[in-house]
């Protein structure tokens, strides 16, 4: 049965990840689905893995063609949703694309930066290339799903599962726009997230391009740093540099996307880092360590903003550390026992140091649960540290 | 049996998390531990919890006293060794202080900055105040196990299982004071590290101080963020910033102690930041994009000299990502069928999302498993992402 409320077939324009990620979870919930890339190997491995057929046109992108205000050849296969999953510097322009050559079809985006892409459309209509009803089937969406891995060949059906998808709707958006959206969404099992583009930008510079921007700096300093001294590493630089090893030629096109809104919060940052700087350069001058304490204690107020699990206030768990061998079956050995205690694992992590053949298992419970858990581990045997 | 090489009775000077635990660990070993802290109750805890007994005598700290060179009163009771578990701003005095009420004795530290300490300790023989004899008995070392918890009563035996433990001695260190510190270490389950203390504290400024404030300037900037902007948090932004929950009087004391070493990192990092910000402002410029870009792989080229697990070379895992119902043993199942795969988890962390009662297992192993156990897992019911 395919979802209802989302005009078919759809047609999904890019396979990298993404791309052919939706398309496999929208064929698992019955929807028809067809595929364009540029790139015929990516289009034909997301063919093979099942992520639906080649669409029967030609779709070469004509940007000379877009910007004199051509409208491009029409096919005769007529998508109902076109799903623009291109990289973020050519979305806009195939997104316009899309409304000229499917004027009856809904066409939603899926880049990481929104207001960019709102802009160029409205300028499609101002310029004239665009009717008003064209620009009205638009709507921008990013599902916040990407990780560390790119490509058709690592897409899953359920890479959205549990992940906010934000559609950002404005107010000359068509509802049936709005609802194609949110219902590829939700078929994905995502949460929506309904937030203006503008709000939305501000958010993503915050909270996914400021943290990418320190983790390369922190990781930039570490490139002639000696060995013996990368040796006593620990979970605090692994964790805080962990996004660090991230395509540079998606982040560009990211970065420079929402260059404005990054900005505001660089500005913010300098001014902290040299108020630090000018406090380091004589720690011992009257209030020099008030001011370091000041921008510490403003990190914790910052941090203890940030939700908790399943969008809970934050909560602060009480971590149980249990030593465990590198062998197979350990982990899953304490973590039965776990079960058996009746308590549930709030969060998990491994915690490795340099030179032993063990770990340090972290095992996160509701702070009631600690001693108990404590007790029920250590009677059985194990190490809790 | 008490640990050989090991002066006996040793005192523990500061029964804070650290000094606790060393004492805890000890003990454990069979050694005969005294212990004493300023603070009446801390004290009282260390010793209720197995740490150590009191140590009989006044130790009441005398900062006129060590600096007019006037000797400490004595105690009939001598250890043979003394670990100074103190603040970090008063550890270089305490170090002092034991050196001359307890001239026989090992003396050493374990606070996170060691030049500092050395050049106090230094200082004290130029100024007369100590004698040559006396100081060569002193060694710093830096146990690198601190947690975000703090406090005799968070204190384990085992914390510093697995850890790096850096013994900073220099050509003038008794060869019993070395002796001494690696014993402790040893007995207590971390591995010897020996570098000289200005290279640690270059190489804590880096992989350990910088994290610190990367953190804590990140999470700065979240203070007014609306909850709707965080709700989209992910793990990128919880990564990056878990460390900012630190303690900041803690971090004051570590970080104006390793002012110098950190600032030319800070100076390095404004750079960048520098040349970013200059870069964003115009990011059609030509050549913006190539700096964006470069920027971003120095990043990765720095990330990628981090260490393995357990000291190997940087190795890049396979990740398996499971989706599992949040309750009891869901996890647990989980990592028993991994098991019973025959499949040894390199790492294991879980990836929680807003408004879902499902968690994503995400489970590290070897490239060349990877297939394997996805197969395997997907054979057994569980949804592979």
């Amino acid at each position: 049965m395919a979802p209802r409320g989302l005009p078919e077939p759809v047609l999904i324009r890019g396979t990298g990840l993404l791309g052919t990620s939706i398309g496999l979870g929208l064929r698992a919930a019955g929807a028809d689905v067809f595929l364009a890339d540029p790139s015929p190997s990516a289009q034909a491995v997301a063919e093979d893995i099942g992520a639906g057929r080649p669409f029967p046109g030609d779709l070469v992108e004509t940007p000379g063609a877009v910007a004199s205000g051509t409208t491009p050849a029409r096919t005769t296969t007529m998508p109902g949703t076109v799903v623009v999953a291109s990289p973020p510097d050519v979305t806009g322009q195939v997104v316009i694309d899309s409304l000229l050559r499917f004027p009856g079809a809904v066409v939603l985006d899926i880049a990481s930066v929104k207001g960019e892409i709102q802009r160029q459309v409205q300028a499609g209509v101002v310029d004239g290339i665009l009717t008003e009803a064209q620009a009205q089937r638009y709507v921008g969406t990013h599902p916040m799903a990407g990780r560390e891995r790119s490509g058709p060949v690592a897409a899953r059906g359920q890479l959205f599962t549990a992940a906010p998808w934000v559609v950002c709707a404005g107010p000359e958006t068509a509802p049936e726009a709005v609802v194609a959206a949110e219902e590829i969404a939700r078929t994905l099992g995502a949460t929506v997230h309904r937030m203006g583009a503008e709000d939305h930008d501000a958010s993503v510079a915050l909270i996914s391009h400021l943290p990418q921007i320190a983790a390369s700096l922190v990781s930039s300093r570490l490139q002639e740093t000696p060995a013996a001294s990368l040796a006593l590493s620990g979970n605090g630089l692994r964790d805080t540099t962990r996004i660090a090893a991230s395509d540079p030629q998606l982040w560009v096109q990211i970065l420079a996307a929402n260059a404005p809104d990054i900005l505001q919060i660089l500005y913010g940052v300098r001014e902290d880092l040299d108020r630090l700087i000018v406090t380091m350069e004589d720690p011992t001058a009257p209030g020099a360590r008030l001011d370091i304490a000041q921008l510490m204690a403003e990190g914790n107020a910052g941090h203890a903003r940030i939700p908790g699990k399943h969008g809970a206030p934050p909560q602060a768990f009480a971590v149980v550390t249990v030593i465990v061998d590198d062998t197979p079956g350990q982990i899953s050995a304490v973590l039965q026992d776990v079960g058996q205690a009746g308590v549930n694992v709030e969060d998990l992590r491994m915690d490795h140091s340099a030179g032993h053949e063990v770990g340090m298992l972290e095992i996160s419970v509701l702070p009631g649960r600690k001693q108990e858990l404590t007790d029920a581990l250590s009677a059985r045997g194990w190490k809790v540290v």
